[in-house]
Parts: C-alpha cells; sequence; structure tokens
C-alpha cells in the first residue's frame, strides 16, 4: 500500500512500561467502542502478525540475551513494517478504528533511550518501516517504573525486558514523557496509578471527541 | 565492538546465485587454509548464529509468503547485524581468516534489485546493520540463473526465494555483478559453470597472493 493511499480510518495507539495497563485499556476501549456500534480492531506489538509472532520470540527469549543492539532494533522495525503493511493500513484503508498495544515510541523508549542507539537512527528505520504511519492518538500510560514492574512480576516470570535494571526502566519512562512533551497536541497523558475505571472514562472521552462519539 | 578497534583478519565473502556452488567453493578453501596452517571460520548468512537460525527460519518459510519487502529486508539486516556482532567482528579482530556464505551483496540483489525497494535504502540498512562492516575479497561465482536453479532444484525442494520467477533470478545476476563491475580490485569474479576444481585454485591463488601464502 502506498503512502498516497488515503488512511480513512482512526489510529490509535497505548505506550507505556510494564505493568501500566495497556492491554486492559485497550480492551475496555475496543468493549465501549463495539458497544457504540464503531467496531475496532485490537491488535498489538511485537508479534500481531504470524511472522512477527516468531520475531517477538526471537526477541523475548530469555537464551538470545546476546543479541546485538542493532540486530534488536532491527528486529522490532520488521515487526513492525510486517504489522503496518498486513494490519494496520488495509484496516485504516477501509475506515476502521485502529488500536494497538505498543508502536513507535516504544522502540524509541526501549531500543533508542534505553540502549547504546541514537533516538534518531531508530526513529528513522521505524519510519522506513512504517513508510511513515503516524498514530492520530497515543495515549501514554504513565507509572513509576518500580510500581509497574512489581504489578508485572505478580503477573508472570520476568521476560528479559522486564529483568533489566531500574535505571534502565527509569530511561525509558524519561523517553515516553518526552515524546508526549514534545507533541501535546497528538498525546493523551494519563497518570496509571489511578484507577482502570476513570482511566478508561478519560480514554472514552477523548476518543469520542475524535468521533464524534459522546463518551 | 566499536568501528575503531582495528580487524586485523582476512574477511572474504563468496556472493551469487542460487546453485553457483558457493558453499562447495567455501569448504574448499577453508581445507587449503587450515592444510598451509592458516586456519578458517568458514559461517554463512542468513543464519549464521542461533538468533540467526530463527530468522532464517522465518524469512525461508514459504508460510510467510506474505512478508512485506521491508519486513523481509530489515529481517535480513537483523541476521547480518548479529552475525557481524556475534561472529565476524570478534574473529576479525582476534586476527582470523573468516569466510561467509553470503554477505551484503545478497541483500542488495535479492532485496534491492529483485523487489521493489531502492539499492540505496538496502544498502543505508546493511551499513547500519554491520557498523560499516566490508569484506576485503569478494568471490562471485556468476552463473546464468537457468543453470544454477537447475542444480539447485535438483538438490532439494525449492524454497521461498528459489521458486521466483527466472526473471527475478536474471535482475539478481545483474546486481551482482554490476556491484563487482563498480569496484574491481576488490572482487574476484568467476564464470562458476566451470569445473570445481579449476574455480578452487583460482580462489586459491587470489587468497594466497593476500595472505602471502603460495597457493
Amino acid at each position: 500500500m502506498s503512502d498516497d493511499e488515503p488512511l480513512r480510518g482512526l489510529f490509535i495507539a497505548f505506550e507505556g512500561g510494564e505493568g501500566a495497563g495497556k492491554s486492559t485499556q485497550v480492551r475496555r476501549l475496543q468493549e465501549w467502542l463495539t458497544a457504540e456500534g464503531r467496531p475496532a480492531l485490537a491488535t498489538f506489538e511485537p508479534g500481531g502478525t504470524p511472522a512477527g509472532a516468531a520475531i517477538r520470540a526471537i526477541v523475548l527469549d530469555r537464551a538470545h540475551t546476546g543479541l546485538s543492539p542493532r540486530a534488536e532494533a532491527l528486529l522490532y522495525a520488521a515487526d513492525r513494517a510486517q504489522h503496518a503493511h498486513a494490519v494496520l493500513r488495509p484496516a485504516l484503508a477501509a475506515g476502521e478504528v485502529v488500536i494497538t498495544d505498543r508502536f513507535v515510541d516504544s522502540s524509541l523508549a526501549y531500543q533508542g533511550a534505553g540502549r547504546t542507539l541514537s533516538l534518531e537512527e531508530v526513529r528513522t528505520l521505524s519510519r522506513w518501516a512504517t513508510e511513515g504511519l503516524r498514530p492520530d492518538l497515543t495515549v501514554l500510560l504513565d507509572l513509576p517504573p518500580e510500581v509497574g514492574l512489581a504489578r508485572a512480576r505478580g503477573r508472570a516470570a520476568a521476560d528479559r525486558l522486564e529483568s533489566e535494571s531500574l535505571d534502565f526502566h527509569q530511561r525509558v519512562r524519561t523517553t515516553f514523557r518526552a515524546l508526549a512533551a514534545a507533541e501535546p497536541g497528538r498525546y493523551l497523558v494519563l497518570d496509571a496509578t489511578r484507577p482502570a475505571d476513570e482511566l478508561a472514562a478519560d480514554v472514552r472521552a477523548r476518543v469520542g471527541a475524535l468521533l464524534g462519539v459522546p463518551a
């Protein structure tokens, strides 16, 4: 699909650290939109396509901890390229509301700020991978990493990213917030220590305004 | 490993289409160097590392034929990044002779010329992936695609790349030859329809000259 093809749908990304409640909020928003007669596609990265699931397995597997920062960034970009090509662009071109759990900002935060790569290089990779696809709205669920990691650890064994140092996760949070601060009109930043019901209501209000649907 | 670290070894790449005899010539060269007291590391792309083997499986799997050209190019770049990081650079820094079956030129020929991506974009990806690593010598085993494909088909079921059209493979060959013509001093172009013994002797003569070992 070329860049020239108009994307008539609405593209919403949820971003944030581990345990911020992204998957809960994606599901709550999808349920509300469906009830309002606007069925929405909920998807995620990495792993939102069959090839992406195989890529995700490589990146998250603890046996591959020796993955170089560039190899890791390229794998995330490959996952995103396939996701944009096979899922996001076709749905947006068909006029659907598309909600993704993680998108470009996660690569910037985790691979760029967290590792040794420049933010600009990782941004260029993602831009090339997606042919410049950008969310209409990005919801950042912002949370101190010690809170999010405690939640995530209560849920399952730590995967490779979660087992990074607290300092790493603090750099990730700082990057997410800086990205939002640079484009305030395209972001909704929420304090994710608040109750899930309140967060869902704030998301509905913003998305409802974009769609002309009363929240 | 930084770009600044001197790479004291000798880096040799073999390139060419399907059925050109690359793996035979890699093995013959490695055997000769070993007999001459210069043990050499023989490796390959894609799949020369554990993570790379998993990446290779994604790219070559016929079930993933829907892989977008950008996703495919990024997967090959990820494989190469890990190969350069974990295999090529450490061996070269240790002064070894390293022989790889396929390197950057294969991506340029298959993803760049063969598909819809620009050669310059694919070259930029590979350069970023490898931090600018270049072979000291590239041996191009040049062969009309109809000859190579007939050889390869006699060997095993066609994988995804081999099942592309003959026209695709002709564009691949043209690109390999153009890359060699642009840097004649760094390439050895051999007519791969000749007997394997003769080809091996020509390779030994060129590599022997580079190493100061009489072929």
